[in-house]
């Protein structure tokens, strides 16, 4: 490994692998035999053939912002940082395009792309820690991607090596491209156990100059969906991202933040709103927003209390951390059964454990809800069973954007078919057929995938 | 087959087989074995295995109106003709989705979205015969892709059938969802060489009400991409189309239709844009275009004359084909090198042949230039490989939107390297082993493919 990547990339101290250990939550760990931080496609090419020849596996690992345990190594695996896949090239402005190493952090590509007057459009509360490479890897969602989808939608190609040391090279950036299969369309979610992401080719968007943020209190889950179908209507790409939280959501929040209700009086559910717009869209917001939701409505038109406002949402996964063990679950539902699974979901919980506590929050715009529970000494198969039974009962995914990693692969069924996770499995063995990427990942237990 | 679908769905007779022996363009042709029509994904598994059983190659069929001959059958194959694949399903106004049979026309799919006060993001000429099922599987683009993207962006899932007869179904439409691979992406642009889609989740978008059309002369490609550019940035996400065709291309175009150049003078270039917004846009054409391009410029602003102006546009491929032998290419090079690549592609087909008539048109907008030759004598893999090298040096691809199909398959190499075509061999071997679906397309002869 010191031949390739340099002895001062190659990670062997116990000391010093441990922050490779724990993933942030803490919930997910293992002792990795060694760390290497490559700087180039070529270097891990050279890495993959050393570990495949010596059967070691081998995790990538990015920011570890992750919450499924997918780049937490397992005993003795070989963690791959991309921190020194750290390249990020000029913004073209004729295409709205730049190419980005996969271990730049979405804030520096931030920053980079605003320095051209142009933005990514995607964001997440982690980004002064996710990469880009990372966010590829689990095709990484976020608060706008209701507006300007997920990480895929902003993949205009990537550079990958596969685990025999091929590297695959797209990334001109065409807009237009049939030729062949899409297999960067393939890569786009695979979590790192097909290949290693080493660029991407990222398409930019212009956000509009203005913005306007508003946090509405409603008394039900119902009406919190027929409002965002409202807002579609009537704001159209003006509205950027619906969020929502429960009232225990709000109290996590308030108590972690230090700081009020920033509406008088309490409710059942809490959406957030953006509008951006090239003037002032503080009149759209008046115009689309009216009846009962305007009554209980806190507007944030300068930036600081936007940020205020959006702070009590961004703090939540935190603030539910915190709170110690947890069951965490990321699913998405169609928006218009949406009302119905938390009602369901709050049921069953019930009716395992009167005392659970359940935090709903996430993306109402895409349908993105994130499940917690605290307070609770439930068997965790047993509720893993139930709500991937309901989310499959809804028409959802047991994952909409955090991924399978480790943490959710014994339940990949039934939200996929056994004859989807039957291709899947032949996708792996013809591209990783050594099985040295990202094992017992993603793909479930053999026994466990419904067959 | 006939215990499968029925003896009416099963073309057997020679002369009923016939509309199944040519492509449109006449430049493709085989004798099928038959041809099917199954009406569900259950009908389809049971024709692959019976196909597979028998060793027998099928070839997808839907509206026959590509030009690379994927959908035309070799001698002795069967023919899946999706027509019956037909059903079409209410909109959801709350996601603006609905779910679609394969075998329904682009025309049909539009119809019904507009009839919900929505429409179908993508657009293409041949909409009257084009089925979504064949842009899905070509992941078509057309003249909107620079606003709404390819096919592939108006796809929320897919029902498709694998050549051992096992169903994949992910139709509930989900904006986030990255349980495990994204199968529906691999498949979008495979075009049946993996699987058959016979279903299609379509994403719908709600196009503004109001649009202008202008055409505008210009004497150069520099000029013409200038252009786009600086309309890019003053028009934002209002620019839904700018196409484009060359002097040539306006002669040929105004001989097929009878009819005037819209413009008094001549011009080297000429770029077809529309704009759309809530209000009417003619305000915001005037204040993106000024200097030269404003003096040689048409402005359509009622429906009629808009498609008077788009005419001259959408005659074109029908213009050039009726035009005798052609050699076609549908190429996509990044914005920044079109103009080079425009020069460089001049300089090498007059050095092979100087009364070559070349005949260049397409989607200024992202990139995609269809290349076509006539009245030439030319050796047609002499100029096939020339191009798709000029193509590869220019970091563009041999394959915008029409797919590679028996066409472009052996020079799928320098676009793709060994490596990719390697892994899309891998995934081909992995999905359909048997070989029973799409044989000898998309994926070059081995002999062919640069290694």
């Amino acid at each position: 490994m010191a031949s390739i990547v340099g002895d001062a990339n190659v990670v062997a101290n116990r000391d010093q692998l441990a922050v490779y250990e724990y993933d942030w939550t803490r919930r997910w760990h293992g002792r990795p035999l060694l760390a290497v931080r490559p700087s180039s496609a070529e270097e891990v090419a050279r890495v993959f053939c050393a570990c495949r020849e010596a059967s070691v596996g081998i995790v990538m690992h990015g920011g570890n912002t992750g919450l499924v345990g997918g780049a937490t190594p397992f005993d003795g695996e070989v963690v791959l940082d991309t921190v020194r896949l750290a390249g990020i090239g000029d913004v073209d402005r004729s295409s709205r395009q730049f190419t980005v190493g996969a271990g730049v952090t979405l804030e520096r590509a931030q920053e980079h792309a605003r320095a051209a007057g142009l933005d990514v459009a995607v964001d997440l509360a982690a980004r002064s820690r996710a990469t880009i490479g990372g966010m590829v890897a689990t095709d990484a969602g976020g608060a706008l991607a209701m507006r300007y989808g997920t990480m895929r939608s902003s993949v205009a190609g990537v550079e990958a090596v596969l685990s025999d040391g091929r590297v695959l090279t797209r990334l001109s950036g065409l807009l237009k491209d049939n030729a062949g299969y899409d297999l960067p369309a393939l890569l786009i979610g695979s979590e790192g156990t097909l290949a290693a992401i080493t660029r991407v080719r990222l398409m930019l968007v212009k956000r509009p100059a203005h913005r306007v943020v508003a946090l509405i209190g409603l008394e039900s889950f119902a009406d919190a969906v027929d409002l965002v179908a409202d807002l579609r209507d009537r704001l159209g790409v003006t509205l950027e991202a619906v969020e929502f939280f429960d009232r225990i959501g709000m109290e996590l929040a308030c108590a972690r933040l230090r700081k009020r209700d920033p509406l008088p009086a309490q409710h059942v559910v809490y959406v957030l709103l953006q509008i951006a717009d090239e003037e002032d869209p503080v009149g759209l917001l008046a115009g689309a927003v009216d009846g009962p939701a305007s009554e209980a409505m806190a507007v944030a038109e300068d930036r600081e209390r936007q940020r205020a406002l959006w702070s009590y949402r961004e703090t939540l996964n935190e603030a539910v951390t915190a709170r110690g063990v947890v069951l965490k679950y990321d699913v998405s539902v169609p928006q218009a059964s949406i009302a119905q699974f938390v009602a369901a979901v709050d049921v069953q919980i019930r009716a395992f454990d009167e005392r659970a506590t359940l935090v709903i929050y996430g993306h109402l715009g895409d349908g993105n809800l994130h499940v917690n529970l605290l307070d609770v000494e439930l068997d965790e198969r047993q509720v893993d069973d139930a709500l991937s039974k309901l989310v499959a009962d809804h028409g959802g995914s047991i994952s909409a954007e955090h991924g399978i990693g480790r943490a959710k692969r014994a339940i990949l069924h039934p939200t996929r078919s056994s004859a989807e996770i039957e291709a899947m499995r032949a996708i792996k063995r013809a591209l990783d057929p050594s099985e040295t990427l990202g094992r017992e990942r993603v793909l479930p237990p053999i026994e466990a995938s419904g067959r």
